[in-house]
């Protein structure tokens, strides 16, 4: 089938490459002209603009959005809007929150417009390995769509589906990417422990990988701890400063609005913002009670 | 080689019937004849007492414990030693507390039996699976075991190795289960998230599934999520009471003893915990607490 | 001065009181006959819809809110702005949100009427003891109002304060109350942790009365849990089921959106969340994961 | 009546003045001479030996420990029971772990010794507020020293008891600083979050004065907290590293040993082990998993 991707970079380019590698004709378009050229060198065709774009695709069209999540994709569906027609479908396959794309799935349908939210796991290594896809919306739409899914899928029968209404697809990928937060914290710890237990001198990258066989705790995630620590031992070089990209918030807050306690999922996002302060003001404070009752003293900071 | 497996539980009978499939001798020993009896049925040779089991083995002996950690291992040692001699190798590829395995080395190395911690992970998959096993002692005495650890792991090159002196093994093992409870965790609260969504509608046994190809979160525990979930979608049936068999504990302890913060496996640990309290004093103080300074009242119970 | 009193449950039926027995007109006015009637019970007088309360109070008028946050508010001040004019004062002294006070005070402001957000600390204790009250909004509303602060105060110089502009008061009362859930946690804990200690059977209303005097652990909440100890010990009849009203929400949420780490509030939170959970699907699936690998069977349930 | 004071540091010293104030004959003992000096400079007696102190005291002789917990506790008792006699009074005020205490007082049993676990609270405040005292150990004995239970108490008739047999004392005391370790965190997260919200630039100082008078989280703690910002608002040369002393770490293991689920008094331990890593091995891990599948990248360090 004809698809525009809208939006190319590390995903997008790599899910349109996937996309052609199975058999479909893409089209790409970013705003960003080296964006552009970088999906020509693999031999894919682009688009100009968003007009040029949808203008290269036949009705009903497939457009596909992997653009940053929050205002950039409501300023492309403003721009795109105008220029689509009943019965042209609408992905968002980027990391949107999933009540924001049950709201454009709302604006989309006045206009006849089908709108699929996506949630889409892989990393960078989907392009070889494939995509997870979950898949929120109308469901004729979704299977219209069967075709592209079966083709950045892992495999045609597995990996992808439709997984409810609109907002379920990212609602799902929300929760995933909680989960991931959670392994990945639990995962960093053990390994600390062992790092710090210097009395066993234990070889932390010849355990990740006897690991990776036959215990319970084998994952993907692990296949990387793995690699990680082969290249790097000592993790040397690397700042213990680690960023997060909005899904474990949503997933905590989520969780905190349905009554449900999660505990591991909130402390690993707890965690990650705990990484990144340098000079905590709750712990200054807590240095300081300890000497205004005990006579403790403080260490100068 | 000849190996005598003392222990014929699920685990200890498993593991003496792949050690036969990959070439081994192994001659069985469990003070429960109904056990001994389930070993037989298997077409393997039991023995009736310890004396028995280390005759019927040629000197320098091999033998290997799968009995629950703890009395029972001092017990089995305190019988077993006056019938071995230098040169004998021990395994306990029981979940031991690392510490009991340093003592209980040191007290072989007396007498100059060898003693070797061997974590070992699998669970009941660990027949056809393979173990993955961690192993903790002298050097030379890893060496001579080789083959049964090629035996017992997914595949001769993977999935064992020798990891430090005596502790490591189990050192490294209780490790595994520390992050095995964090992500067991993970996914648990991920799940009840979604099942708690309820205007979404999500199909778990599908999420599941689908997560289990291309995603980040991909595991071997994901796998068994999925067919768990296959089988039982709303899990009914199932109490939400969850034992746990002390790794856990140890894990945590460690980590604070080492003066690690590890909050995730800490947390996935004090939730097992939890969910074991049907009438929690602390929460009855709270409600009485809030009734006392707000007027809010309390539900009786 | 003359005070308009919204809001007649426990809270503001008691502040209209103190305001009243430190030499203020109060008039009280509330939807409910019920309570209008108990106001006047207590010598106070009423007026039996806003326009009568607003007519009743000379210009420029101070109106004190004490009503649920969120709709009822909204609902109050939408019939409550076309009666007042510019000039006027109008005390949100419930547990607002502080965004939505924020968004309240533009509102008056477009009609010349000055906002005050409120923090007020005390519960039905506040009558005899005094509330805590902490005021955002126009420094010079606030100073017209000092005699009401010093009537609600434990006393005229303490106890209150404007601690910033429109909002700052309820965020300050919405942290106060995160710490509240913190520290009741920790109380809750530490004795949860006593008397599960059969061996040395503490005895809890003892060990709570001692606390108070001289340790460092003594506060008013532990005034209040030894009272509850010494009343019941056991705390029988209690069900461990422990409401929250929104505040230690908005804390943790805050505390996420400002990246700053705060796990032991978070936590309080979430113990209370798991307090309600009487069949958690989480530990649900824990029990059904163990038994999977592990083949350690589940309880039914 | 006649207390011997071993172990003149901030605490011993103290007590034995505040004993002396309280109409009681104190000599003092500590090893080192600056400590025997600065209580003389106090107008007490001293001894510059065990002997000697053990002397000067008329049988059967009361003696008070307040040596580091651990290893100086039983150097000091082997010195000093063969010094002692069937009847004499053994009272250890430090923070011992109530094991020892109870594996000492049956040490001291042995030889007619009564040996008292006296939790201890209240700092370098209590010279001059009292201290809180919770006494393990045989009743008779405990009754022998209510005059220096009295003495040292805020008042003669409260801040103090004997809470159960040998043990009780040193576990409540246990409890108690576990609950105080959550408490202060409890603050220290507020007041992070209050000044983490630059846009409404709240007082701090300002905040936690107001809420010492009326609020619910009004506390000593609390008291010592709005000195402590008095002084130094932006608590400015004060380093985030926050030491711990052991009883939390006991609290958390009793917890776990005795299968309660204490969150916070946990959580407020790890945050402390937390802000004494400078360069989590947990956190690198995290930021090179990060880059493995997502390509994002990590910072230097």
């Amino acid at each position: 089938m004809d698809i525009g991707m809208i939006g190319l970079g590390k995903m997008g380019a790599n899910m349109a490459q996937r996309l052609q590698r199975g058999g479909h004709r893409v089209v790409g378009y970013d705003p960003g002209e080296a964006a552009r050229l970088g999906l020509e060198e693999r031999g894919l065709e682009t688009a100009d603009s968003l007009a040029a774009l949808v203008a290269a695709l036949p009705a009903p069209r497939t457009l596909w959005l992997m653009v940053p999540a929050g205002a950039p994709v409501d300023a492309t569906l403003e721009a795109l809007r105008p220029l689509l027609q009943a019965g042209d479908v609408l992905v968002d396959g980027g990391n949107s929150n999933y009540r924001d794309s049950q709201r454009r799935a709302g604006q989309c349908r006045e206009q006849g417009v089908h709108f699929l939210d996506c949630g889409t796991s892989g990393g960078v290594w989907g392009l070889g390995e494939g995509y997870s896809l979950m898949v929120g919306g109308d469901a004729s739409a979704a299977e219209r769509l069967r075709p592209a899914f079966e083709a950045l899928a892992p495999a045609p029968d597995r990996g992808w589906g439709r997984v409810g209404p609109s907002g379920a697809g990212h609602f799902a990928k929300m929760v995933h990417n909680g989960i991931e937060y959670g392994m990945m914290q639990a995962y960093a710890e053990g390994f600390a422990i062992m790092q710090r237990k210097e009395s066993l001198a234990l070889d932390l990258p010849q355990v990740a990988e006897i690991w990776r066989h036959g215990s319970v705790v084998r994952s993907w995630l692990l296949d990387l701890t793995a690699d990680a620590l082969a290249d790097n031992p000592a993790l040397e070089g690397i700042a213990p400063y680690v960023p997060d990209s909005g899904e474990g918030r949503w997933t905590v807050a989520e969780a905190i609005d349905l009554d449900v306690s999660a505990p591991v999922i909130t402390l690993a996002l707890l965690e990650r913002l705990r990484s990144r302060e340098d000079d905590s003001f709750a712990d200054k404070m807590l240095a300081a009670l300890r000497d205004r009752f005990g006579g403790h003293g403080v260490r100068q900071g």
